[in-house]
């Protein structure tokens, strides 16, 4: 889980990294890294805010930046990734995983390379350095052609910026003109907060070189779109946009279809704010149960040193019942997914204790019954609940009146398309 | 805009105090001040998450806090406040203003008084210290009795932790039991969350004695019940329950009568989140027209060092118009209230700049055309849209279609009572 | 043990004053406080370094500042200390012990006074606000002359700085002329440094006025002159000055009169750097004993947080023997003065286990046998070796081969004069 | 400028890290880099005891660690760096300078590594990954043999801790028994103060192997001893030893040295603290001339943020005359050696400025006239004065009276032998 940023040819490159890196928070809150003009960089734990500040700052006219979710505990494990290759210098971030990187890594070493970290990144650091040519441009085609997922990733060199996703494009990539030169964002919502224009959604296998030449692109592998259905799910920001149209829309009609596949009755829908609220939005329109505040949800709570460490209380002070609305009624609670099934059990927990009649569960997308070996850091697979009981068995478990999932030809008919990657819901995983 | 806390006689209270303050944190969010047994202190400025560390621990059995929104830049000027007086050590913490605090400053110094900050509460001590009494109880009685407001505050002394609220209880105050002890706090929800059993609200007028000799209530002044409307309104947490009920209920019913009021028509109500949440799905529920994710909150903006300082850009940042939902729709916005305009002004331009048809404004609380000399720092008087502006006026200045706000009566009406303190919105001032 | 400082009327007062506290640091490392013109103040645990530092700049053309050894662990807790007063606003700063604070606070306390400090100076803002003269400068002169001591104190208000000296002038205080404007130092060394003229010792007993009138003195008692003689001994920095000359001078002597009094013989003289080197030099040249490196000094040791707790190891990581010069040596180690002989006794037993084969010890000062009342913290009086033993038992104690401290004549012979408080050599206190 | 520190099989490897490397820290201010057993590592700028808390602690029973002079501003460029390769995983630290790596790198680039760090250092990973062996230790000697110096190496692998010096032995290195493991640092100093046993001086063209097999030795290039003169003259601590004995003993005799040769006259002898006291003091046995403090160092002085950036009054602050001890006297001043010139400059403005009739220098060393390439950061050869100006000039520039060097032969019969590398002092470089 992490978001990339790219600018060239734009001054102040440094604001404009962090802003569009402020737009990508949400995909990653450990670790932000950026590497300026001339190969200066930052990398720290932290949030944008606390990272790209204004004693840090750096100046240039081009860049690239990282958010990532988790980090290692070291700041040379922080992407952007640097190295001096044959080929002149080069840095590297990318959002995805290479799922055979480790056997490629041992490859490369068996040969003699020398690794200095774990990113996956390095790996093209290599195949760079190693590609039979001289020129960068080519060596960097060469590269992406051979590894056939899952990335989208930005390199900087000190001639060029190049943007480019796999094959699959399982991971999303937009570019934009911005005062001249142009920007680059996992999602189009950070280019246009920003005042982007001619935003353009990257084509899987495509390569798009900016340069003082302007702009150019190079096909380096055949499309085979698979875009990760979870980016629509759960994972992007509700006002991004990807090839099948809006977020927000998508999970509006997930939830709307789960209504009108499971005819769940009730007083109120309550939303688990803030991931569950497009969909409850589009439950409580098709039902016409009206949606109310539930559990509101905690705004303050940071990293509190100490804050307990068991999962049950973290989840009691994010959510908080409010017995008056939720007293002997039914309830229908919504949210994205169900993924190990302790918050929802906590949840359910909860709103019972607050009063609740009954407490019914609607989640808007199918079970999620396999890992994602792509870039979503879900969960082991025996610590995935779908996967390990049945629908009953999760009732059960989390100790639900009643639960419905969306079926997987709901989530297509919502998002609009099947060119998608549904890996971890059917298990029929592209690479 | 303030939170006090204070525990008395139970093991540990460093971390309860933190998770009453944690409770409060949306009441202030500058400053962090604690007072444990002994008289061991810490003050700060942060969060507090930041403040109340794991490293930090303080040891003892009762202790009382604060939040607060604004400091002066300086760690002395944050509260708990401390003194040594003829009658012992007092540490005082208070939320509120006390109106002509000035004036008795300046009287207490002409007889030779020395003021080593220019907090409220340092008048309490001083009158403390001059009561015609010897026991400590009745001096403190002997000076709540002579400040008529407007303050809800906890006194800790080595023998004993006092809780009181002004006669016209402008600012909540409740206690509860706890693990054999008691605890206090500005708000109930922050006491249940803890799970503290017999939560009571202090009655306007008296003082709640905790010591080794249990509870004791004393009267010191003829309870005048003036219960801040603007608690209901905007400031305190939905799940909080005052004298007349609860607070997302309250809320809920301002904006359900707002429509009644103002029968406005619209494709779809946007909320203003969080603050106009509740009040928006009364409304909606009222109007039956749905409500929808118009403008999604950025969760992760922090204080950013390079944040723009201008408002507007502030907001922009803060608040993000989704097109794909507002576009070719007239909408009605619902907000809590609005007190310069600065923000509905830049709420309303950016709607339109998403396409919406027109922009309709509807605020579930009437105008406010005064300050609050009672410890919300609204806004200075000349700031004040409303005092400055006719409705017609202030729909041109924030280039709305439409403006309605909620009647007074409507908002009594709302609440469930009129024992309230509307001086902000009718310059009727208790005192 | 602190260290004061005052700025009157020139530019860039901040700068000034981190320059005369960053010379008197060896007078307090723990905290450090200043207040500017305007009462803007800046007071925080660290050294001079980490707390005036660039981000922290505060403008004005006036200010008082401090250091400090120890600290209560608290910011409140730190000078100067500021207060409001029936005369105005006032910033005290003081280095000294006011012997009697205790009962002067109890009997303003019982009058109704409130003390927000443990800080003896806010005995002063008390006084001042009582004292019977609306006039600032004869409410301090009023405040002065009733204290006998023992106190070097500056105060700021809004129109003046006032330097003064207790009639016993027991802590030094120097000022000078500097860019137009005046400078106040703890000791002259300081002020030296800066470049100031017509530096001047303040006599005991008078006060300096600086104001937009220009200076001015005034007397407020009776001159009874006793200056501490441990300034000389071991406090102050070796190129500061008092009325009796220069401190490297008197040290050099007391060594060449030790050797007199004592003649110890031996191979080589060890100086204890840094305190006991101007001593050992005079030793040397008076004895011939050629003075050699036994024992070097850590320069680096810095508060290391995994440094271990107990003394022996600290001194152990301090003092570091060197073998091949002390090797069957009969060495003499000079020091300034033994307060309780734990780091006397582990110095022995280093050099012992580095092969001396005598280990002699000379101490230019007279046993210590009482505390210092008056602002040094020694220790307490039973913490004291020459308190507790005879000479023949501390040679035991710390496993010397001889020991010879310096005679109370020796004393005042190489300090030039006998208007000295000797209260710890000879419990002999002025008040 | 660099300190090195090993430690194998014993418990706390952190804390024994912290104790040598704070006993180097005089090797190197910059930055400080641990890497313990797991590779789990830390590396941060600042002083050890700023780096190496208890906060930060990392358990593990090897290690090795670094202290550096200079960084490049980033974490990432500090040692010990940490690499995979096809033999494993590697951390290395490494003292001194590898003059061609540049050049190596260049052409290890070229065949396709690459290089994430400008360390010389990762030279040794490129070619321990390329060595034509899969064991690690016949990779590790393979690769020392083929990179001349100038290193003192340290090599931590998951089974074993490396250390070895280059066939010059231009930097020192050392191990000795701890607790029943092995203990590696560059001076003997570090490992005598934490109480290790058998220490040992490292052969040059020597790797020593601690592993579970115990210790083991392996010759990887001929001994052609050539060690640093400069550490004796200046780098190294005075109680550190090497092939030819005592530092302080060297530093002492070169001193006398001085006299005899230059048969310098004057009133006192006046050692610049703490580089040149030993010198002073076997000068000043020798002449019978005595020593004197007429400059005293300002041991407070930190890194001050508001600090003058002209180098003058950086010595200001830090060197302080006391011109009580220097007026109307031919002083005599005695340092190890002048680089550039700009600290004795000021020295000698400031010594006449207080009344010196006469400076006279003295340096016990001889003219340094050429860079160091084997890592000791002396300056570029246009700064140096000696390699620009003849003695006339020289005195000249810095307006001393006299002036006079060590010779060559002089200081080859102070250190007690030949074997030496004086490069800088004779352009006769090894390598």
């Amino acid at each position: 889980m992490c978001g990339i940023a790219g600018v060239w040819n734009v001054d102040d490159s440094y604001n404009i990294l962090h802003d569009i890196l402020l737009g990508l928070q949400h995909r990653g809150q450990e670790s932000t890294g950026i590497v300026i003009e001339g190969f200066k960089f930052l990398k720290m734990q932290g949030l944008v805010s606390q990272v790209l500040t204004k004693e840090n700052y750096i100046n240039g006219r081009s860049g690239i930046g990282h958010v990532r979710y988790s980090t290692f505990g070291e700041n040379s494990e922080i992407q952007p990734l640097m190295g001096l290759t044959s080929k002149g210098k080069f840095a590297i971030a990318h959002n995805g995983n290479i799922p055979d990187a480790k056997i490629r890594m041992k490859s490369l070493v068996e040969k003699g390379a020398v690794f200095n970290t774990t990113i996956d990144s390095e790996v093209f650091l290599h195949y760079i350095s190693l590609a039979p040519y001289s020129d960068p441009k080519l060596s960097i085609q060469w590269s992406l052609s051979r590894i056939p997922g899952a990335y989208s990733i930005v390199i900087l060199t000190d001639s060029m910026l190049i943007a480019a996703r796999d094959s699959y494009g399982f991971r999303p990539l937009f570019y934009g003109k911005f005062k001249g030169g142009f920007v680059v964002s996992s999602e189009d919502s950070a280019l246009t907060a920003l005042g982007a224009k001619e935003i353009t959604e990257i084509v899987p296998g495509e390569m798009v070189i900016f340069s003082d030449m302007g702009l150019d692109k190079v096909k380096f592998a055949t499309t085979k779109m698979r875009f990760c259905a979870f980016e629509y799910i759960y994972f992007s920001r509700p006002d991004s946009n990807f090839y099948y149209g809006n977020v927000h829309k998508a999970r509006f009609k997930m939830g709307g279809i789960l209504y009108r596949e499971s005819q769940m009755t009730g007083d109120i829908v309550i939303p688990i704010l803030d991931s569950g609220f497009s969909g409850a939005l589009g439950f409580s329109l098709a039902s016409k149960i009206p949606i109310e505040l539930g559990l509101m949800r905690n705004r303050y709570l940071g990293r509190s040193f100490i804050m307990p460490e068991n999962r049950e209380e973290i989840i009691k002070r994010k959510l908080i019942p409010i017995p008056q609305v939720v007293k002997n009624k039914e309830v229908i609670v919504i949210d994205d997914s169900i993924v190990r099934g302790t918050t929802m059990k906590q949840i359910v927990k909860m709103l019972r204790e607050s009063g609740a009649k009954k407490v019914k569960v609607g989640i808007h997308s199918p079970p999620v019954i396999g890992p994602c070996p792509y870039g979503i850091d879900t969960s082991r697979k025996n610590e995935l609940i779908a996967n390990q009981k049945e629908i009953e068995e999760i009732i059960k478990e989390i100790n639900a009146d009643e639960l419905y999932y969306l079926s997987i030809d709901g989530l297509k008919e919502a998002i609009g398309g099947d060119k998608l990657c549904l890996g971890c819901l059917n298990l029929n995983y592209p690479i």
